[in-house]
């Protein structure tokens, strides 16, 4: 007979080992089920390394810099065998915690490639496993619309594990991957051509920070063009060669491909299990239940914002579900971005065009906090805004910021929104002397009516 | 006649500032009388040159380290005379700002040392001022216990001063100004031991974030001594001597004496006219009046936490009383701390052993979550914890942490605790990974009894 357990996750990336973790902390029997490294793409090649690389970009940048600081520094460069080796160790260590916990929690990790065989069952390596409740957590993967992948021709996966850095390099979109790892290699010294078919970089951000963002790339030597699509990537006898729609030419050493991420649910009997797919994506209803049996699904493989911390609460929202406590659905418009390139971005809540759509022009009012006037940014010499958005009399719907390390405001951003704290609320509470945080209280008392400095 | 307004601010710091520009808001007509130069001991010989010195020394860290990041550095040293220039670069563009700033919203500066000559009026060399609302805001300065201060014997204003880079020094005193130049000093490569009388450095912190600073402190080669006041301070041919009431002595090139800052309030003619001193403190109410005429205290000369945002939100507390607002009053328990050094320290709300004193040691909760389980911290390289104090089925009372550039992350603890907000109002939302504000996701999520990760 086959082994039964309480709670089944299909797929050991960010939202299924908390789905498995949180089970487990309710007293169910748990098994995971990953075909390759638990931690999945998070953490072997999404947020933990690329987080890595863009630190070392930093630390290169300072390095570049130093001198108005009256350190004296001779900066050689970066060796980008060092800068994997750092990676790695950094991925090592999180993922050696992360196989301790698992195993410290007992959940049973089951190691190869899961399909669901029936509506309570699934088969991995010719094994099936029963389970009273299965969660689909299957992730995603780089898409690459046919491209021909090659040595020179890469994903974000095959990108961090260079060994050399390139003179040059095109990167095909401008998105939050496509910035990133622009903003790496700048800082490597790499001569990086973003290509974005959208009129702007970081297209989803608020449009005065997609502005900054512009303007500080330029001026940091990152060049791109925007509004055209690509049209054909092919490899060269030196390099490669990207052509636009419009049938303009780029040429570069190699070509990084971040065009998006798909899901990964090929091959897995979903639809044979009769769970619809819309291109690829599972349709489930808001309570991440796919309308069959007691089977979930979660993470990057659900229409919307592709990431890690989405995909926890996802996983933490689906245990708490099977465990009948009631949980609250968040919304993908309070879920806390982060783009971690320099500067980096926040956001939450609404952007200015969207809220204007919602609340209507004349029914918000929206402050921009200039980072200028900041203490600690100006040591940090960084420049930036913080973007402040209410409705009239009624709460702050959107925060946003741009910025070197603006990104850990994100904190008190989402708390702020999230809790539907009016100007006020905010404007009346100590923001600590000299730190960015302080920005936010700026903007809040602004927004209130009464700004202090600026 | 005399000229009269409205509203007289005794003192251009931080406190005196900020209520003159918040008065101006409401329509009223300030002068602001300062006899030396706007902006006070924050922006001048406090939080802002020292925090440019902070920035300076964690360049250097960096570029010491910059190899296990894979970036190629040779370090050599720093140049004092350099971090000086770039320190004055900060101070004289936000001195710009602020000047400017007072002028826009048409703030009379009166320069000049001000007296106060009667219940409503106010004399500058030789020019007596009417004003139907004084604020007295004249700040601090350090104490130094009758020292004979010297070219070798310093306080902090000195310290900023110094053009070269001493090879040894004894720092007298472990609170936030002695631990934050020991921590910069040390970083330029200054052999460093700090002298404190209590048992502890940052004595006023929680056990745990003590624990952790001496530990880290004593790793990064900075030498202490604690427990033990010192009892005499003087000039050797070479350098200075320290002598504890123990008999220790210590001997080092230069003294820094960071024993704390005094009141700045002899000579102003506060007692002539019936305002209560005590030890030099002005005695007020709790809505910061003096029981005199229509006069009002703020800032470092009122008993409590000196920091230059309690001195703002002092300025705009009396300036909204003036106004006839009602504002609410901000107990010091509830004004966030940050103590810039590495690591950094942030901390609002009540210690473990004050929370047991208020509430009782069975009836509070206690979480410490370890920044080695934290991605970005792995990143940076830092180690540290977050301590998150809950009442039993109850608020968040106190938030704790310790670490590299945790000290951004006061802004969410500020809310948390200002919010009385409950475990589970913070650990159901989204923490945006991977960021160090993670870590407060995590701890509420541990409070709440179900950490994801650790």
């Amino acid at each position: 007979m086959a082994e039964e357990f309480d709670v089944l996750v299909l797929g050991g990336g960010s939202a299924g080992y908390a789905a498995a973790l949180r089970s487990v902390q309710h007293g169910y029997s748990v098994a995971l089920v990953e075909k390759s490294k638990l931690g999945g793409t998070c953490l072997h090649t999404g947020c933990i390394p690329t987080k890595a690389y863009l630190h070392a970009a930093e630390v290169a940048d300072e390095a570049r810099s130093s001198e108005k600081y009256g350190v004296n520094v001779d900066f050689n460069g970066v060796d980008m065998a060092k800068i994997k080796e750092y990676k790695d160790g950094i991925v090592a260590g999180k993922y050696k915690g992360l196989t301790g916990l698992l195993k410290m929690r007992k959940v049973q990790v089951i190691e190869g490639e899961g399909k669901l065989v029936s509506q309570n069952e699934v088969e991995v390596d010719g094994t099936k496993y029963k389970a009273k409740n299965i969660v689909i957590a299957t992730g995603s993967t780089s898409k690459t619309f046919g491209l021909p992948l090659s040595d020179k021709i890469i994903t974000s996966t095959e990108a961090l594990e260079l060994d050399y850095t390139p003179k040059s390099a095109i990167v095909l979109g401008g998105g939050v991957i496509g910035s990133e790892f622009a903003s790496a290699w700048n800082s490597y010294g790499v001569d990086v051509t973003i290509i974005e078919g959208l009129p702007n970089l970081v297209p989803n951000e608020d449009p005065s920070i997609i502005k900054i963002m512009e303007r500080t790339f330029k001026k940091r030597g990152i060049n791109f063009n925007v509004g055209t699509f690509f049209k054909d990537v092919e490899e060269t006898s030196d390099g490669v060669k990207v052509t636009l729609e419009d049938g303009k030419t780029f040429e570069a050493e190699i070509c990084l491909v971040a065009v998006g991420r798909g899901p990964v649910t090929e091959g897995l009997g979903l639809e044979e299990q009769g769970i619809t797919l819309d291109r690829g994506f599972v349709m489930t209803d808001k309570r991440l239940h796919t309308g069959v049996g007691n089977i979930y699904a979660i993470g990057d493989i659900i229409p919307g914002l592709q990431l890690a911390h989405r995909g926890y609460q996802h996983g933490i929202f689906v245990a708490e579900e099977i465990a009948g406590n009631n949980p609250m659905i968040v919304e993908d418009i309070n879920i806390p971005k982060v783009t971690y390139s320099e500067p980096e971005i926040m956001s939450i809540g609404y952007t200015q065009p969207m809220a204007e759509e919602k609340f209507g022009k004349d029914d918000i009012e929206v402050i921009e906090y200039n980072l200028a006037g900041n203490g600690k940014s100006s040591i940090l010499g960084t420049s930036g805004i913080i973007k402040m958005i209410s409705v009239k009399d009624g709460p702050i719907v959107g925060v946003h910021g741009i910025g070197s390390r603006i990104g850990e405001q994100i904190g008190e951003a989402q708390l702020i929104v999230n809790w539907e704290a009016y100007p006020e609320d905010v404007a009346t509470l100590l923001h600590a002397h000299p730190t960015q945080n302080e920005a936010l209280g700026e903007a809040a008392m602004a927004l209130f009516g009464h700004p202090l400095h600026g």
